[in-house]
């Protein structure tokens, strides 16, 4: 079987080339060995949100008295939330089948070998294709700690499919899916430590708005340990003991269950990817240029696989950019205005650069800022609650960055994103008429 | 006292200018005779706001077993609602105030009056100034209905304050204002009718999401009457009647209270206006260039007294073009990209044209519509509810309108405003970072 183009990997890069691709009349196979959907879909941003939505409505429903609302009895059934996350992810599983069914595309399912850069075998058979885009994803990232291997620690998967919330729960990686876990589960009621390395949560983000996301939740009862190696695991009396170590010394903490969240890996090995003999950079990293193309002509590496963001939307745009290439349509992958979200209660949203990071590349900029209940809405809104808006601007007005702690910050970044992208300066963005009231004029009002 | 600017009205389009023309170094004065903030803030956008989120509060409680979620008992008490209301009503109103006076500009307390383009009176004093912008906004228009002196009528302001919940509620007027309040006072279970003289709510929207947001509130018990002409009100056993006339026949309602919401109109008597001499346009308004100012030079008319558009944001904007025009800094008004929303729940949300409105301007273009439901962040969090996305684009490509049925409608239309007033086809719009999973990627998604 003979096609234009072959997709190694179900995921958002996968699915996004696919549908693409077949719509603008390319002859297409697609390869998945799981679900359409990728780890995205069906155990990570699209269940996690849904969990975290349940866990939001349970703590509204908790505080309602502050709008005036009352309710008693409050409590949340994680058995039926894990339940409704299922029927959630079949439901979106079933629409991206059906919308690259309807762009003409074939959807194997099966464990793609990639044998050389025009021929892939799965299930027996073996497919011819003129080009191929490689996005195979990443997979969890479990340090070789000691005692990792005689303990039932959790993946991110078990937590998603936990049905009885557990006493208490050690987080090892305070990262976004650390904290988004953190969330979660602190919110219906677990005792949760957060056990992170460097100094600081979500490390890539804006370090005032990180630190006051930490605070938020400590104040909420969750226990934080930065700067903190962890030395050792090992089964306890009471559950799953991590040993650790800080500046000040060693110590420990107990709890039923411990989630491993310290990261995720190119998943590079199993299928054949050796066989096209790809060049990497000086990181280790698979080498692609503007267009996703890698070393060997016709071949695409996108998403986590190639490493350089490991964000779903990352790996959409990176598929944009690939099928556009190969379709001869001007474009390129430009990773300025990437937006990075942690869905916490309140979310915190965060793209391109902050301050410290300009300052590090030797651009001068300045910080517009502002607390968040300079938005009228968001004090309707949030009683009793605050929040942080920066802007970095450039010295030439063009906007380098945003950064947000409070909801739906993952709503209003992409109106910096944009900002960002089209090379705007404050003074263009802010005649932008954003409507009254909304939490997005926040923006308009920091940099006026 | 001599100042470089005086502002006549302390709404949006007022504090805008004082603010930024205190910033920019002009000597300024703002006279206002109630709170500042106008009604916007003290009787409009703001309170609406607070209480229709207590409102959703209380539905998301109510309804929250859809989410796992237990909880028994729920109960509003609109007293409490309505006191938080003025609460965060005066904190806002403050924080204006603080703003201002940072910014060095004098406010008056009082009812102003002009004498002349450089003359103002205010409590006895006599203030002249080399520009002024006018903006006192607009007024609750009560349509002159026979019997409408004789029953206890709502307005907004009295529908705000609303401390014990009415058995029945009748609407004339199913526009903005009126459907934000059917919204809140069925959600909290009065019993409400809307009686509309045109064929559907929300006039200026698209009339299927109009019909759609319609349908269900239906669902959930509100009556509405459309094409149907209020003849007269009358004080009845029962409450109110409103007597009316649809092409079917006559009919009444009974309600235990009726609120009149059939529009605003400018403000144009009572402050010495006259004594400007101002010139008006061919449908009788305020004539005013692309820089706000009026047919008299240095006199700059903004808000709702132009009758431009009678939305907060767009008062903002014209204050900061007239403001700017002062500074003699380049800029003019655009009423291309000014979004509209209405804040039920769902919300709806509008920018731009419609295709009905394009295809009627003779201009050629398709309409991109998806169900919300493509966007997966939406599914999760909106169990059982659908939704609409249209993106209108021009045969050139360009982004001409938007406009959306689900939340959070309000904050991601600026999205699209952003996409209209730079220009962007949806190719470059669509080649935005979205993160993922947003509501907001179903731009992306309806346009690629």
């Amino acid at each position: 079987m003979n096609y234009d183009l072959a997709i190694i990997g179900g995921g958002p890069a996968g699915y996004t080339a696919a549908e693409k691709a077949g719509k603008a009349g390319l002859k297409t196979v697609i390869f998945e060995k799981n679900n359409l959907g990728g780890v995205c879909l069906n155990e990570g941003c699209i269940p996690t949100k849904t969990l975290l939505y349940s866990a939001k409505t349970y703590s509204n429903a908790l505080h309602a008295g502050k709008y005036g609302v009352a309710a008693s009895d409050v409590s949340a059934d994680i058995a039926k939330i894990a339940a409704r996350k299922g029927k959630v992810v079949r439901k979106l599983v079933l629409g991206i089948k059906s919308k690259l069914t309807a762009a003409g595309v074939e959807i194997v399912a099966g464990e793609a070998r990639i044998v050389d850069k025009n021929t892939v075998e799965c299930n027996g058979q073996t497919y011819t294709c003129a080009r191929m885009i490689v996005c195979t994803g990443s997979a969890t990232f479990i340090p070789p700690i000691d005692g990792i291997g005689t303990v039932p620690y959790w993946t991110h998967r078990d937590a998603l499919d936990c049905k009885a919330l557990p006493q208490s729960l050690a987080i090892v990686g305070g990262g976004v899916i650390g904290m988004e876990f953190a969330a979660y589960f602190s919110t219906l009621g677990t005792k949760v430590t957060v056990i992170e390395m460097m100094d600081e949560i979500i490390g890539t983000m804006d370090s005032e708005i990180a630190a006051a996301l930490r605070a938020e939740y400590a104040k909420r009862g969750v226990t934080f340990l930065l700067q903190t190696r962890v030395t050792a695991v090992r089964n306890g009396d009471e559950g799953i003991t991590v040993d650790y170590e800080t500046a000040d010394g060693a110590g420990s903490v107990t709890a039923e269950k411990l989630l491993m969240s310290v990261g995720r890996r190119p998943v590079t090995t199993g299928f054949g990817l050796e066989n096209l003999g790809l060049a990497t950079d000086d990181r280790r990293r698979i080498a692609v240029d503007k267009h996703m193309m890698s070393s060997v002509e016709g071949v695409y590496v996108c998403g986590d696989l190639n490493g350089n963001s490991l964000l779903a939307h990352t790996a959409v745009r990176e598929a944009e950019v690939a099928v556009n290439h190969i379709l001869n349509l001007d474009d390129e992958m430009s990773y300025a205005a990437i937006p990075g979200v942690v869905y916490t209660n309140p979310e915190v949203a965060s793209v391109g650069m902050t301050a410290a990071q300009a300052a590090a590349a030797g651009i001068e900029c300045r910080e517009a800022k502002l607390p968040m209940a300079f938005s009228g809405r968001f004090v309707a809104e949030n009683e009793g609650v605050n929040g942080i808006c920066k802007v970095v601007i450039g010295n030439d007005g063009k906007i380098l960055g945003a950064h947000v702690l409070g909801n739906p910050a993952s709503e209003i970044i992409t109106l910096a994103g944009i900002a960002i992208t089209m090379g705007l300066t404050a003074e263009q963005w802010a005649r932008t008429v954003f409507p009254h009231p909304t939490v997005g004029e926040i923006f308009k009002e920091a940099v006026s």
